[in-house]
């Protein structure tokens, strides 16, 4: 017997309740029954989302949201500033560039988040730039990115749209779609919405919309204003994936009864946990700005590979964590909190890492992770 | 107490025991595990597509895969050829249009397949076209396309491909990827696979490859150069849609185990049993050519709305049958026998079928439907 702990930041574990529900007998994706499910999906993602614009829902990962974000509000000749402070501004280069467009990159050094000064500094000097596309939370370094800041500096553009990935980010804390002046939320089901992989959420503002309107770059499976239009009508513009459809709908249910506040605050009661085992093991942290509540990321110690501290901890202990990527590869790992994940999850990665460590020969107090865990819980509020 | 059969072309049912494969909890998309997952699934998706060459597995429905069969096979200034015999050639059309290309429409009436020498004209006098688009069977109509003659045919053009929408035909009947010379097929998990909606998949020939290395059309997820890099070492490009892999396994463990011709014949004797109910009701079908074993295209009665029987179907009876798209709204009805519907699944929409009838006032001999099917069921071989 050897059971298994996912505690990587996506896909994240289901619950056996959501696990269930998807297990339903499937219906037709055109039927009354589905569009009545469809329907209150979109009142939940609106709240989730806290906004009051439309969600679509799209049968992709969260990068198909990222794309369609760029091909349907960009029109030829078009820029888009990049703040590119990880693995994910990245790809919004990647993809602005795919479409022969120009990304105007701003690069901030891994581990730290962008000063907004230096986007409306961009936006001063360059009209060309439509939109700003940034990530709410860089899955790759566990920083988090100051967007109501950002969105403020950005509504001193008219006309220019704030595009936000928050796939890691949505539901693990506060992120005020409407208020802040975000146009565009990006988010994935995989993540603190604790579905299985295949669904991209994403917002669309007034000022989003105009600019669909007059987009000219070439899309069709991502056609954004064809799915907002099918949306109204509660269908899909293609076949709905209904099995993860059904989960969703009953994640949103379990969202609402919880609560937003409660939610933030179950995952930053988390990560308050894993910064102090972090900090009673002896380890430092990487993010030097901000870090998430997501998850939290460990330097390794000095001289020892984060990658063998990955791999010990899935094959010996079943507790899967993720490394670092890129330049990071060997240096970090990465122990995610959100979603489906408690504080006994989190007693069992501390415990299991604390385990690895011994076998690696890291010299520290032995069981002082899981004791700093257990005194911020017993002092939360949850 | 209300039992609900669906018998709509997809999403088609799914049997309680990949519904439950499903259900297991989700595991890391980049781990050892699901690695072995994939590799397994790679090679059932060949012995299914008849191909030795690599097929890959998209987060998307059927039409993502469409779409990055444009997006990655041609190149500014291609033409695609596109047979229009249905709604789903005016999507090719519409497609190819979204990337400023220019479609080269073949129009054929809908309930007809199209003649294969009329694509031989069309490639001898247009060299600007690389690709030929069309459809094996248009679900919209119930009309099978002749695709191995359609194969041989663009085979005498060197450097054009074939790109065949199987999505409703592929494990219905046979098609013969490699030996047809079919250098792109596409399919989705919600037909004859019995999968929930949400994976779309696409077979690539050498030729297929080479005009991706020269397509220069922006794309991005469906990037089918990356997608086919990382399914080589087992891996998706971006994160697998991790519980419908599951089933995908299970479905195509069990595809292997019965056998292609196998699930062929029993496809063929459903479609031969509604076909001869259809006869004893005297109901007309659809079809002009060659009509498929994916589902049975029936005309309402004379003066009848076909919309009306679908409406009684499901409301009344529980049945979800398709009605008519776009001009063959309120003419047509679609019952569908792919995928995991078996005898008595057909056997009980035809009794519904029959009793729908009666309340709208046609008259027929009670009970010749059924005892149609059963007399072929009877007589068949399985």
């Amino acid at each position: 017997m050897k059971k298994k702990y996912l505690m990587a930041p996506g896909p994240t574990p289901v619950s056996p309740e959501v696990l269930l529900e998807m297990a339903q007998p499937i219906i037709h994706h055109r039927s009354p029954q589905f569009s009545e499910i469809l329907a209150e999906v979109r009142e939940g993602l609106k709240y989730l989302f806290q906004t009051k614009n439309e969600v679509l829902t799209l049968v992709a990962t969260g990068t198909g949201g990222m794309e369609g974000s760029v091909s349907n509000l960009l029109a030829k000749g078009d820029k888009g500033l990049v703040v590119r402070g990880g693995k994910f501004g990245e790809r919004w280069a990647q993809i602005i560039s795919a479409y022969g467009l120009t990304p105007v990159n701003i690069d901030v050094e891994w581990g730290y988040g962008p000063d907004p000064g230096v986007i409306r500094d961009h936006l001063k000097k360059d009209s060309a730039i439509k939109a700003v596309y940034v990530q709410a939370h860089e899955t790759s370094t566990g920083v988090k990115f100051p967007i109501q800041e950002i969105g403020a500096v950005v509504k001193e553009f008219s006309g220019v749209a704030l595009v936000v990935d928050a796939i890691s980010a949505l539901g693990v804390y506060d992120i005020k779609t409407d208020d802040w002046g975000l146009d565009v939320v990006v988010s994935g089901s995989q993540k603190a919405m604790g579905l299985p992989p295949g669904l991209a959420f994403v917002s669309l503002s007034e000022l989003a919309l105009e600019m669909m309107a007059r987009s000219d770059l070439p899309k069709f499976y991502f056609d954004f204003k064809k799915e907002r239009k099918n949306l109204l009508e509660n269908k899909g513009a293609y076949t709905s994936a209904v099995s993860l459809v059904f989960g969703l709908r009953k994640v949103l249910r379990d969202i609402k009864a919880e609560g937003l506040e409660v939610m933030f605050a179950r995952h930053a009661l988390l990560a308050k946990a894993a910064r102090a085992a972090a900090t009673a093991l002896g380890l430092a942290m990487f993010p030097k700005d901000s870090p998430s509540e997501t998850l939290t990321v460990f330097l390794a110690p000095e001289g020892m590979d984060a990658g063998k501290i990955v791999k010990i901890l899935r094959d010996k202990h079943g507790v899967t964590v993720a490394g670092g990527q890129d330049a990071l590869k060997g240096k970090i790992f990465r122990i995610s909190h959100m979603g489906y994940v408690d504080r006994f999850d989190l007693i069992t990665a501390l415990s299991a890492l604390e385990m690895t460590l011994m076998e690696l020969g890291y010299k520290f107090e032995v069981g002082a992770g899981v004791k700093a865990a257990e005194e911020v819980f017993i002092g939360g509020a949850q």
